[in-house]
């Protein structure tokens, strides 16, 4: 998670939503892929963090099945990550923000809960919350300014 | 939609599950961005026909930002691509097949009604919707011989 919480840091100075992700072979411990929020810059709506590691994990290990990994990310993923990750067949998820507004594990669609999906990772959520909420709350806070 | 099953058709003899979109401009029709499925291909979950076209289209327009476009694609979007159509503010939403077992939009969580989605297209649904679920039962049946 400190690797994820250095990529969203890396993020908000890059002017995006300060989100970092980081695939781990649950074995190993061994980093498999990480990436940070870059949908100004790839000007792609689809390119959260999750979802650009997800894809850069599935290159690096031939598959688009990630049955043994874990994923970290800093904030609880939105619908469309949390349905990314039920496709990668990801074994865990560790979040740290909750995201009352968009999140899409606990929150809105709840979607490991769905008739439609299949396949639900074990869930931990609230893990280096603090840290998390606050980088967030300080990069919106600028960006209101 | 026609290119779209045409899209579709081509994943399918790709050994991709076929579903194929289109974005179009909504003004002058003239059509942005198209894909199929390339999951296998790409090794990677995220890449569904909808997904790669939004992504295409938003790299061609410059903006993660597709407000003055429409969305075609020849089956009902997961809750993924859903998720992916309101963050790309797409005006309109036209699919072919419903699909009750991983849909997200008339199914499971209905991405568009939850109170965590921002933006709701015009959604027009079962557009050439037998000719995609014919194909789409063709693909699954041959798979399973």
């Amino acid at each position: 998670m400190r690797r994820a919480m250095a990529l969203a840091r890396a993020a908000a100075e890059a002017g995006e939503v300060p989100v970092g992700a980081v695939v781990v072979d649950t074995a190993s411990g061994a980093v498999i892929a990480a990436a940070h929020n870059r949908v100004e810059a790839e000007r792609d709506p689809t390119a959260h963090a999750e979802i650009l590691a997800i894809r850069a994990a599935g290159d690096r290990l031939g598959s688009p099945r990630l049955a043994g990994c874990d994923l970290y990310v800093t904030l609880e993923p939105c619908p469309m990550c949390a349905q990314a990750i039920a496709f990668a067949r990801l074994r865990r998820l560790y979040f740290a923000a909750y995201d009352p507004k968009g999140g899409g594990v606990e929150h809105g669609p709840r979607i490991f809960t769905q008739p439609t999906c299949h396949h639900r990772p074990e869930i931990y959520g609230g893990i280096g919350e603090g840290e998390a909420a606050a980088m967030l709350r300080a990069f919106f806070a600028r960006r209101r300014d």
